[in-house]
């Protein structure tokens, strides 16, 4: 399967071939993490915790059921999720007083608790976060990690003495993004959401869109400032310096596993996933090139070169198993080992390692005698390629325009489609004709960006923001 | 609240002041695991992962939710779960066509996959296992760990071509179990469990069973062989050698958060939580005694002091807040920290450390020189001094019985129960017999204990197995 004739297509087939996921569970979009998949997600989830930790937010983990009564309090909030949430209604043979809702985010949750938690200025900021799974009754066509009905993903709450604090935590928030998106070599947009597209309940949302190979965007997660809204119907306050009580300003950060659909969609090839190092359950395959020649030598500095990266804290698989080395390369391409070494008794004669990178194919020789270093550097490097790579591409997908007639038309899913930047008023009007006009959706401004002389490609207004649209997955 | 006068009273406050849980959340028996309770917890998953990950099991993440169709499969399984599980009937405004359980074990959401995984015999042994919460609709009195409705847990699931080699994982099983529980200074029961007792389609059930100090005992796990009762209905089978197709023989192995709960109560003591040093968050807490004389060296020399003993991998804090020293004690004692450091000018003169261990109380000092390998010598003492104390206790509370008459009454919440051992021929009737005379719940059989020679407690006929029973948390 070609990437680049049917993407579509052939994300499902490298999902399927190297074995990150089984969706023949018998609920549509409620997928089976199977062991490989279920590692990598592992390591984006310790590098989210790594990052959370770092910041001095807890770690928790709230109850997956909520109250009906809970779960209603904020009006905009049951709005956005009301028709795709699922309902316990039985226990037993019992019918419940109080249905109860499977958690589709836990603002519902954690706000009745923080109510408890926080009662003066000494107790902010609360920072805290959990991994767990989230349920969304998903009625459009399912994908793995991009659409699934049960989604795994981190959502970090906080609580703030005034909004200026709780912007702060917004920025924060920004660099752990940075900082998490470096190890999957993944670039993005951080696009501040229109009005009418915004988290229920929030004051604004920050998008946080990654471009796709055929062109359209996958949202793989957003950041909110909740102002009071949330504070005020669950009553969260503190007694601040003066005894005086005030509603808290909150946040939100969440990131799903569509972090690591981005991560299969962005950087495959037709041969197969293409995993960034920091994220591969093995970052190095060790494949033993066995002839007549020396046999259990090549064997034993096969294992000698195993332990030592070993040692030196990468994660490394020797692959001995008796097959020929092509069918074993091909094996470790689909799966996406960034890194492969041969070791031959000539390899060993001239104190050399063979190598092969899984992002450019480029294929070399290291000296034995630097072996850690070398190795260190060619994942570094690979890590390099990968994001530069992905952000040329994305780059590539941006179409300036400045009337809505030079928009393209949507593709079917064997062409690539465009990113659209253009002059925006910023009015709900404007918006809404762009996006009835060209069939495009608006995914917002660039969040902190320098303004820019432009014209709106609507009403012509003269305006200092640019918005950016697109076709999203 | 005294641990011997009201155990039950003691524990809950135990688990409210050390912060592990909140159990405010507004559905009972289904609390919030707060920071510190959730550290602990994550530390004892992680001792589960390295046992499992060693024994080659791999790690994978099953749905939630499974359908009705799935989980009616095995009849004994069902009619062990249908009072008690919660059920999805609705989505959106949607009434499901097929009602949906929310897992409260993960059988019949992973059998139907396994019988698309295996094919043949080259594709087992399946070992796999899962880490997270399940539900169960309690209808008892609810307690912190003990008994909830949303409970934390590992489970592993496995897949033998013979009974013979499924027989052999539950020996693997044991060893595990033996390790985990080593981190945690547990001693346990290990009891076959009584056929009327058995996990609802399994061949036989083993208990872990510990003892509270109040004498009643908490099954934190179990391990089940199924042979083929569960293949059968969900038709896992593979080719054999011959090419004849099999059904597989498997086995599962659990433990809970119980595991929490057990610590809590055989470990604490009045003055609150003790954690063995393998699962404490901070194993060691260092304060600076400050006076007059030379404070800024004393914080400099604490600073010193967690950042060597940091580096050595020990989990160290450094209590730098501004209170007196003895409100500190009290916080990290309540908290169940095992070792506390104390340094103080004088002890700088002398090149010294005085130390305070959670276990025994025991004060002393330990050379500056000798740093890690004394602070390591004491945590492992600490480790040993717990698990002794709690074989001790577990030991002292078996009573032997010859006859149902010396079987004492069931005590209320401020005195001790005894768990009984005494001959029993095996034969349901007579087990039934002694239940409903005593008042006391049979647990089994020593699992793989040598004969011993007694007479049946009921009917007196001669015998090679010895029972115990006991009062249940």
């Amino acid at each position: 399967m070609k990437k680049n004739e049917n993407f579509g297509e052939w994300y499902n087939e490298i999902v399927d071939t190297a074995e990150l996921s089984d969706k023949r569970y018998p609920i549509k979009g409620m997928n089976v993490w199977t062991p490989y998949g279920w590692k990598i997600m592992m390591m984006i989830d310790s590098f989210t915790r790594r990052e959370l930790n770092a910041t001095g937010h807890d770690e928790v983990n709230f109850p997956l059921l909520i109250p009906e009564t809970e779960f209603k309090k904020e009006k905009d909030h049951i709005k956005g999720f009301d028709s795709e949430v699922y309902w316990v209604t039985k226990a037993g043979d019992n019918e419940l007083d109080v249905p109860l809702v499977v958690r589709p985010t836990s603002e519902t949750a954690m706000y009745p608790m923080f109510s408890l938690w926080i009662r003066s200025h000494q107790d902010l900021p609360l920072k805290i976060f959990q991994i767990v799974n989230t349920f969304r009754y998903e009625t459009k066509q399912t994908r793995s990690f991009i659409r699934v009905r049960e989604i795994h993903f981190f959502e970090s709450h906080t609580c703030h003495a005034t909004e200026e604090e709780a912007q702060c935590q917004i920025e924060e928030d920004i660099v752990m993004l940075k900082k998490i998106s470096k190890e999957l070599c993944l670039p993005y947009f951080l696009l501040t959401r229109t009005d009418w597209d915004k988290f229920p309940g929030a004051h604004y949302t920050v998008g946080i869109d990654t471009v796709m190979p055929n062109g359209r965007t996958l949202q793989i997660g957003s950041i909110h400032h909740y102002r009071t809204n949330f504070s005020i119907p669950y009553d969260i306050t503190y007694e601040d310096l003066d005894g005086e009580h005030k509603h808290v300003h909150q946040t939100t950060y969440g990131m799903s596993e569509r972090l690591l659909g981005a991560v299969v969609g962005v950087h495959g090839d037709d041969s197969g996933l293409i995993l960034p190092p920091p994220i591969a359950p093995f970052q190095i395959v060790v494949i033993p090139i066995i002839s007549k020649k020396e046999p259990e030598l090549v064997l034993d500095v096969c294992k000698m070169v195993t332990d030592i990266l070993t040692k030196d804290g990468m994660r490394v698989k020797l692959d001995d198993r008796n097959m020929r080395p092509g069918a074993k390369y091909y094996d470790w391409e689909m799966r996406g080992v960034p890194l492969r070494l041969e070791i031959g008794a000539r390899d060993i004669e001239n104190k050399l390692i063979s190598f092969a990178r899984r992002d450019t194919g480029e294929k070399g020789t290291i000296d034995l005698s630097t072996l850690t270093a070398s190795v260190d550097l060619l994942l570094n490097d690979i890590s390099f390629t990968l994001y530069s790579r992905a952000l040329n591409v994305q780059e590539s997908m941006v179409t300036d325009i400045t009337d809505m007639s030079e928009a393209p038309a949507e593709t079917d899913e064997t062409k690539d489609d465009v990113i659209l930047r253009f002059g925006w008023c910023g009015s709900e009007k404007c918006g809404h004709t762009f996006e009835e006009t060209t069939g495009y959706k608006i995914l917002g401004t660039p969040y902190g960006a320098d303004p820019v002389k432009c014209e709106c490609v609507v009403c012509k207004a003269q305006s200092i923001k640019q918005a950016y649209a697109a076709h999203t997955m």
